[in-house]
């Protein structure tokens, strides 16, 4: 089986890791230089998404900020799964919105904002505070602003005309300021049959807007089947298939809907150590007509992004149930170059693991382990 | 981090996945064709062995029949590891058994044969039955003879002495037959430092010599201990850096060592899914000077080969915890061609969902494994 991956990143390399033992073949089209490539190798294998598509059984996305004509192309290649709607759903907050509105999906309330009145209005409608998202390619804590007081919103409005009027594809979405306990995400996948397996709820930790760490761990039984049902319930809407991300706010023992990811995803990478089958290995299974394997938690395990590093001290490796994962990146500040997973018996035995390693980890690399650590 | 692979088969394409996460990137030199290719995509990289050390920051090897010049010319290389006197000691029975000696770990007796003398002395010396078996490129039970009674034995050294006729660097190494209980394997690490990690106990079922199926359980304290310490000495005695495994014969308790393998093992495929860091991962570890992982067992797992089949029913991937593993292969009869991971949380969970698996798997392409299923 051939899968074509859109996007040529660590996402599309992992799934070349875990389709291999499935004899399942990845190439990558890297969007921007219109190159066939292996994502493992990186060799060249071809140029020009006709061509890609020709040698694909199946297509599918690493990321969902892909040029619309691409998109339109693959969905009428008959192969792209979850396909262009679930894509262009999670690469647009628009749609993104009216999508969870639709599946009856809680989130915040919101506005779209393309004018100095639609931003009076949303203020005038919603409260403050506010937090105003740019619709298309924001992620990672990036187009983001924030309005904590009436004061401060001519400025603001300021900073977000400059960002409308130097793009006119762009649009604002306004939406309250939830004030959240908890960061927490569901990864799971749809089968081409409708089957649905969740993995436990995951909680993370971003720090300046990026992921830092996730944590997964036996959770509370109502906090997951709350989550697991507006996964279903989004799944279900888009006809899914493969791995959805969903990102919520824990609020009071309740969830919202923050943002979906319509593609195996950062807080899911802990599955490679951690489930029974991880969240390559089931889209995989999904996107080619497999059944999913089990999501079941093997042990507690936890995740940590290795940002803007290309060497971690090797005295890590010594701590047992240890996993580190390179992307075979070159060195960049703040990219995303590879990831730690541990695990461990308990929670317990986790918490003193992860101590152990923050010991051994510079802190000028890894800020904020420590208050996680508090929090385990 | 480059390691150059002597063979191109499975045991080099898994030792691909394992290290693209730690960023080592593996190339395998195929001794048969001279060719350098990818493990993974196949693709051809170069030719030549002298451009493949080039190239590399350490060589290793994923199986022992290598002629003899190829291994000297990666001994000089100064970057073989375990290196040259380890592989030939696993690839000739003779250099074996003097191995098993010098490191006082137990064997059984033996003589070896290069006329009709040498062949009654060893039955008047060593008793019947015997058996004999090739000295060089015998495994998965070929090259070998049993010698029951006395009046097979003219016929018996006919067949022995045609196969030496036909290769005058053949010899023959007879021994005494073992009345095993069961056959089991200690697969394990030694790293530059000396630092030794050994799995648990493996218990083998093979089937015409083939290994059919691998169990990974908890194992009793005393018989670990002595296998460890046989391991600990041969490898101590090579002065060892990779993995290695050790086949033994459990008899009455005790263990008597069958055979040695300088690499990775077969019968080791179940760390991947079983252990806290697989065979693969640290045998790339040891070779790249990096500390070793841990050995420990999450929980019991078995391993079942895919022989002369290319195609399994897939709804055996609804099969909690099951990891399938193709190699890539094309399909011929009797070839190893990918394997099966099944872990569960006990031993009454595993056997439970093992005869759940033989009920899906053909009998005619996974003979006795109803026979497996009654010793868990």
């Amino acid at each position: 089986m051939n899968v074509l991956v859109l996007g040529a990143g660590q996402l599309a390399r992992m799934m070349a890791l875990a389709g291999a033992p499935l004899n399942i073949n990845i190439s990558a089209y890297d969007v921007n230089t219109d190159n066939i490539i292996h994502p493992l190798t990186q060799a060249q294998l071809g140029s020009g998404l006709a061509q890609a598509l020709a040698a694909a059984d199946v297509v599918t996305a690493e990321f969902e900020h892909i040029p619309l004509p691409i998109l339109e192309e693959c969905q009428q290649s008959g192969k792209f799964l979850p396909g262009a709607a679930a894509i262009k759903a999670g690469g647009d907050r628009r749609l993104e919105k009216a999508l969870l509105e639709s599946a009856g999906a809680a989130s915040a309330a919101y506005r779209i904002i393309r004018s100095e009145a639609d931003f009076n209005q949303a203020i005038a409608e919603l409260g403050l505070p506010l937090v105003f998202k740019s619709a298309l390619a924001g992620y990672d804590g990036k187009g983001q602003w924030r309005l904590k007081t009436a004061d401060d919103a001519k400025q603001i409005w300021q900073q977000i005309a400059a960002f409308l009027a130097a793009d006119t594809k762009q649009a604002i979405v306004a939406e309250q300021f939830i004030r959240f306990e908890r960061e927490v995400s569901l990864v799971g996948a749809r089968s081409s049959s409708g089957e649905i397996k969740v993995y436990p709820l995951t909680e993370n930790h971003h720090v300046n807007g990026v992921l830092s760490v996730s944590l997964a761990r036996p959770v509370t039984q109502a906090l997951q089947l709350h989550a697991e049902k507006m996964f279903t319930a989004v799944a279900n809407h888009l006809n899914y298939v493969g791995v959805l991300a969903i990102e919520f706010f824990e609020v009071q023992g309740s969830l919202l809907v923050n943002e979906i990811a319509p593609r195996v995803h950062n807080s899911g990478h802990w599955t490679q150590q951690g489930a029974d089958c991880c969240q390559f290995t089931n889209h995989l299974r999904a996107v080619c007509g497999l059944p999913l394997g089990s999501t079941a938690l093997i042990r507690p395990t936890l995740m940590i992004n290795i940002l803007g590093e290309d060497v971690v001290p090797s005295s890590i490796l010594t701590l047992p149930a240890l996993g580190l994962h390179w992307y075979g990146k070159t060195k960049r500040a703040g990219r995303k170059m590879g990831h730690i997973n541990l695990s461990a018996n308990s929670n317990a035995e986790l918490k003193a693991l992860f101590a152990k390693l923050i010991d051994q980890l510079p802190a000028s690399a890894f800020p904020e382990l420590e208050q996680m650590l508090q929090r385990i």
